[in-house]
C-alpha cells in the first residue's frame, strides 16, 4: 500500500453515499443539496435551525514556514480529524477548495495525501460544486456594470483612470494581466487600462469566506470600493446597485460543501481565498456550521503560522468571534533539516545537527501561537527516511519550548497513525487552557498594527514605509477604516520578506511596498513585495497530458 | 389562476423528487447524478447501456418568423410534451439551457410560460448544473494555452496577427468585445488584439451540442482551428494538445440534464448554442438519449423555421442521423396580424383581414418544412384576445396549404389544452408519412448550398458575395471541408436579410458579408450582416433590481 500514489488511494476509496456522511452530523437528507452522490451543500434552513446549539471545540492546524520538502498540513488536518473520530469523538474537518486554473499548469493537488485524504479528489480539482464559477460570475457582473454605467453617461462621475475593480478568471492566463478594454469604437465604451486576476484573488472570494450569512454577504459586497471620482471620493458597489444581483449569483455558493475523508468522516470544503493578499482560510460559514454539528472541528490556515495562523487569529477568529481551543503546528524532520541548511538532494541522509540547527524556525512558531493564548502541540509528520535520533531531536527541542511533539503516521496508516496526536489534542482542549486573544486591539492605529505583526510575529527590527503609504493609512483611519485588521502579503518561505532566509532570522526589516483597502472583506492588505495575482502557465503545462482514460477516469491531472 | 405570472406559477409547482422523474423514463437513481433534489444529470454508463434499444418518435416544434407579439414556441413544446403524456404516451421534451449573462440585462426567461413550463425556473436562469461554466473554462483554457505557446517560443509558428480563437464569458460585457492583451512588458507575452464573445457563441458550445459522445467531443475539439501561420496554414487545437484537458473539463457538462415540467413530466435541458452563428438546437446527446427512453420526444429549434428548422434538419438531423416524424409550426393570431401590418398597440382589436394578409408567412414555413419530407401540423397558441373569426381565418388558410391548424390552450390549461394537438401529432407520427431528407446533399459545392437555402427557403432571387468570399469557400473545398453543411447567420425576423420585411417578401437578394469555418463543430457559417457575439447591458440593467427576498427567493430576475 505504501507504493500507491495519492490518486490511486483516492480512487480505491470506499466512499459512502453523502447522505450517510450527513447523518453522522445529524443532517437530514432533505437538508442536503446533493451534487452527484458524493458531494452536497448544506441548506441554509438547516444551518439556521442549528444556531441555538452549543459549539464544538475548534482546532487549528498550522505549520512551520513551508519548504520544498513539504510539511503535510492538509494531510495532518485530515489525519487528525480521522484520528479524533477513531478515539470516539464526533469530529469534522474544514478545509479550502482548490482553484481549477492552476491545475492545468502544475499538476493538481490532492486534498491531503496517502491514507489521509478527502475525496472525491478529481471533482475537487475540477468544477467541484461550482462555487468558484459563481464567484467569477458575480465579480465579472460587477465589472460589466461599472463599464456599462460609464457607457450610459457615468452619472456617478467615475474617473475612468481610477477604476480599481478588475475582472477575474479561474485560469492561469498571463495574457490577461494587463489589457486595454473597450476598444473598437463608440459602441464599445471608453477605452481604458485594466486586467484580470485569478478568481481566488477576488475580494468577492474573501467576502464569501468571511460572511456569516447571506445578509452579511450582501452588505459586504455593497461596501466594496470599485472606483474613485476625480476628487478621489470612493464609488461603492452599492452605488451601482450591483450587490443584490451578486448575492443572487452567490446564493448557492454560500452554502458549505460536505464531502468525506477516506475513512468516511465528514469534511467541509468551502471557499479558498489567497493566503497572501487575502486571509487564506476556509469559509466562516463552514467553520461555524461544523462547530454546531461536531464536538471537534479541525481546520487549517494557509502557508506557515507567521502568515496563516496570524491571519486566522487576527482576521477570521476576531471577526467571526471564534475561540480556538488548540493549535497543531506541523513540522517534518526533513523540513527541519532544510531550515538547518541541508539542500533537498541530501535530505535522505541522517543529520541530527542540521535538524537541531533548523528547529528554531519551529520554536518561533510555537512561541507566536502561544502568544495568542492558544495551547500548542507539534505534529511531526513522519517520513520513511526519518531516523529515531532525528525525531528525538525535534521532540527534545519542542519539550524545551514547553510543548510536546508527537510523531504521526496518518499518511501511511490513516487514523491509526494519528491516535496519539488526537489524544493529546483532546487532552489540551479539555484542559481549558485556551485563552484566545488577537495580537492587537481593533483601535490600534493601522501602521502600529503592521509594526506589531512585523516585530512580534516576524521578529523584525522595523517596518519601512514611504510617507505616501503612511498618509494613505491615515486617510483610511479618517474615513473610518482604522478599526480594520491587517492582512499581510509577504513571502511564505521566511519570517522575513526574503524567501531565501530560512530558519529564525534576526536583524531584518519589513518594507511595505503598497497598501490596499478591502472595504468589503474588511481588512487592509499590506504588501511587502510583488504579489502575482494572475499566474501564467509553465513551458510544458500539465494540460498537455491531461485527458480522459479508457474508463472515463481523468489521466494526467495528478 | 390566469392572473398569476410565470414565476408565481413556477414557484407554486408541485415538483416531484428528480428520482421519480427518472423512474418515469426507467432511469435508476444510481444512474442519475443529482444537483439538488430537482435536477440531475444522466450518467454515461446508463446512456451506453440503452444504445441497443429502438428509438422513439422525434417531433420538432418550430415557428413562424418571430414578432414582438411572441409566439410561444417553448411553451408549445412543453404543452405538447405534457399533452402527449396526458393521452397516455411516454413522452419527454428536449430544450436548450439559458445563458446566465443576458439575464442581468433584460429580465430572465421562463422555460415555457403559464401552465406549460419547465422547472426549477430560477436555477435554469442562473448556474443550473454548471454546463456553461464548464464550456467557458474549456474555451478559455485553450486561449491561455495559445498565448502560453507563443510566450514560450512559438514552436508552431503561430502568426500572432492571425489568432482567431478569442475568449468567452457568460456575461453581457461590451467592454470586452475588443481588447489589447498581453500588455505590461516581457513577462506578460506579446501584445495583440483580441476580444471576448459570450459563452453561447463559443464553438465549444456548438461542438458539445453536436457530439455523440466524449470521444467524438474530443475529436471535434482537436479539429478546431485556433490560428494561422504566416503561410496561412491552420493551427489546430490538437497541435497545442489542448483537446484532452478541454474534454476533462467538459466531462460532466456532456451529460444531459433532467428536470421536469409543471406536470412532472421529464424534460431534458441541455446545451444552448447561438441560433445565428451556430445551429441553435439542444444537444444531440440529450435528444438521442431521450429517443431511447421515451416513445415521443418533443424538441424545438431556435428562431423561426427558416433558420431554426432548416438548421435542425440540415445540420443536427443530418449529422446525428435523426429522422423527425412530425413538425409542429407554432403561430399566433396576433403574430399573423403583425405579419399583416398591424402594429403592436393595435393587436387587441379584431382584424380578420390583417390575419389573412399575414398568413402567407406561415404558408411559406409550412411549404418549407414539408419540403424536408416531414408532415406538418400548425399549433395556434391561443391568446385571450383572439376572436373566433380570426382563429377560423388561420385554420382555413392552413387547410388550403394541405395541413391542419389546431387551437392550443396549454398556456392557460396545461396539458388539457394540448390534447387535440397531441392527438394530431400522434396520428401524423403513426401514419408513417415522414420521409425526411435534408435540403441539399453533402457533396454540393459550398456556394451552391448557400444558394439553395437562400432560394428554396428564403425565396430570394440570388446570393450576393464578393470574389474573396467565393475564393474562400473554394479554398475550404480544396482543404476537404466541402462536405460540411452551411449555418446561415441572418436576422430571424424576416425571410430576407432585412428585419423589417415581414410577411412573405419576394424579389430580394441575400448578401453574404463573411464566411467562417467551424471545423470542429462541422459547419460553415455564412453571415448575412453584422452579428453581435458579445451583447451589452442596457441603460437600466435588470441587475439593478435583482436581489434575494425575505424568504431567500430571487426577486427581480423575472
Amino acid at each position: 500500500m505504501a507504493h500507491m500514489t495519492d490518486i490511486e488511494i483516492a480512487r480505491g476509496a470506499n466512499k459512502k453515499p453523502i447522505r450517510e456522511i450527513g447523518e453522522k452530523l445529524g443532517i437530514p437528507y432533505e437538508a442536503l443539496l446533493p451534487y452527484g452522490h458524493d458531494k452536497a451543500k448544506v441548506s441554509q434552513e438547516f444551518i439556521n435551525s442549528a444556531q441555538d446549539r452549543g459549539n464544538g471545540r475548534l482546532i487549528l492546524v498550522t505549520a512551520i514556514n513551508p519548504t520544498p520538502a513539504g510539511e503535510g498540513k492538509t494531510t495532518t488536518t485530515v489525519g487528525l480529524g480521522d484520528g479524533l473520530n477513531r478515539i470516539g469523538k464526533k469530529a469534522a474537518i474544514c478545509i479550502r477548495e482548490a482553484s481549477l486554473g492552476p491545475n492545468f499548469g502544475m499538476k493538481g493537488g490532492a486534498a491531503g495525501g496517502g491514507h489521509a485524504q478527502v475525496v472525491p479528489m478529481e471533482d475537487m480539482n475540477l468544477h467541484f460544486t461550482g462555487d468558484f464559477h459563481a464567484i467569477t460570475s458575480a465579480h465579472n457582473l460587477l465589472a460589466a456594470i461599472i463599464d456599462n454605467h460609464i457607457y450610459w453617461g457615468n452619472e456617478l462621475g467615475i474617473d475612468i483612470r481610477r477604476v480599481v475593480w478588475r475582472r477575474v478568471m479561474d485560469m492561469n492566463d498571463r495574457a490577461l494581466r494587463q489589457i486595454t478594454a473597450s476598444l473598437g469604437g463608440v459602441a464599445n465604451g471608453f477605452p481604458r487600462e485594466t486586467g484580470f486576476d485569478i478568481t481566488v484573488a477576488s475580494e468577492v472570494m474573501a467576502i464569501l469566506c468571511l460572511s456569516k450569512d447571506l445578509a452579511d454577504l450582501q452588505n459586504r459586497l455593497g461596501d466594496m470600493i470599485v472606483a474613485y471620482r476625480r476628487d478621489k471620493s470612493p464609488v461603492y458597489a452599492r452605488d451601482l446597485k450591483a450587490d443584490g444581483a451578486m448575492t443572487v449569483l452567490l446564493r448557492d455558493a454560500m452554502q458549505p460543501n460536505l464531502v468525506q475523508t477516506l475513512e468516511n468522516n465528514p469534511a467541509f470544503v468551502h471557499g479558498g481565498p489567497f493566503a497572501n493578499i487575502a486571509h487564506g482560510c476556509n469559509s466562516v460559514i463552514a467553520t461555524t456550521t461544523a462547530l454546531k454539528l461536531a464536538d471537534y472541528v479541525v481546520t487549517e490556515a494557509g502557508f506557515g503560522a507567521d502568515l496563516g495562523a496570524e491571519k486566522f487569529f487576527d482576521i477570521k477568529c476576531r471577526k467571526a468571534v471564534l475561540k480556538p481551543a488548540v493549535a497543531v503546528i506541523v513540522a517534518t524532520v526533513r523540513a527541519m533539516k532544510m531550515n538547518g541548511g541541508v539542500i533537498k538532494e541530501d535530505l535522505g541522509a541522517e543529520d541530527v545537527t542540521a535538524v537541531k540547527r533548523g528547529c528554531p524556525n519551529l520554536g518561533r512558531h510555537i512561541a507566536n501561537v502561544k502568544g495568542f493564548g492558544v495551547p500548542v502541540v507539534v505534529a511531526i509528520n513522519h517520513f520513511h527516511s526519518d531516523t529515531e535520533a532525528e525525531i528525538q531531536a525535534v521532540k527534545d527541542y519542542v519539550a524545551e519550548q514547553g510543548a510536546e511533539a508527537i510523531l504521526c503516521r496518518h499518511w501511511a496508516e490513516g487514523s491509526e497513525g494519528a491516535v496519539d496526536l488526537a489524544t493529546k489534542v483532546v487532552q489540551l482542549a479539555e484542559s481549558g487552557q485556551a485563552e484566545f486573544a488577537p495580537l492587537y486591539p481593533d483601535d490600534m492605529p493601522l501602521f502600529e498594527k503592521i509594526e506589531t505583526i512585523a516585530k512580534r510575529i516576524y521578529y523584525a527590527d522595523r517596518v519601512l514605509a514611504d510617507k505616501k503609504i503612511r498618509d494613505q493609512l491615515h486617510e483610511w483611519e479618517q474615513q473610518g477604516y482604522g478599526n480594520l485588521p491587517i492582512c499581510m502579503a509577504k513571502t511564505q518561505y521566511s519570517f522575513t520578506t526574503d524567501p531565501n532566509m530560512r530558519g529564525a532570522p534576526v536583524n531584518h526589516s519589513v518594507p511595505i511596498r503598497e497598501v490596499r483597502l478591502a472595504a468589503g472583506a474588511g481588512f487592509i492588505v499590506a504588501m511587502c513585495g510583488e504579489i502575482m495575482t494572475m499566474p501564467g502557465l509553465p513551458r510544458k503545462p500539465a494540460a498537455d497530458a491531461i485527458r480522459l482514460g479508457e474508463a472515463g477516469e481523468v489521466v494526467g491531472l495528478f
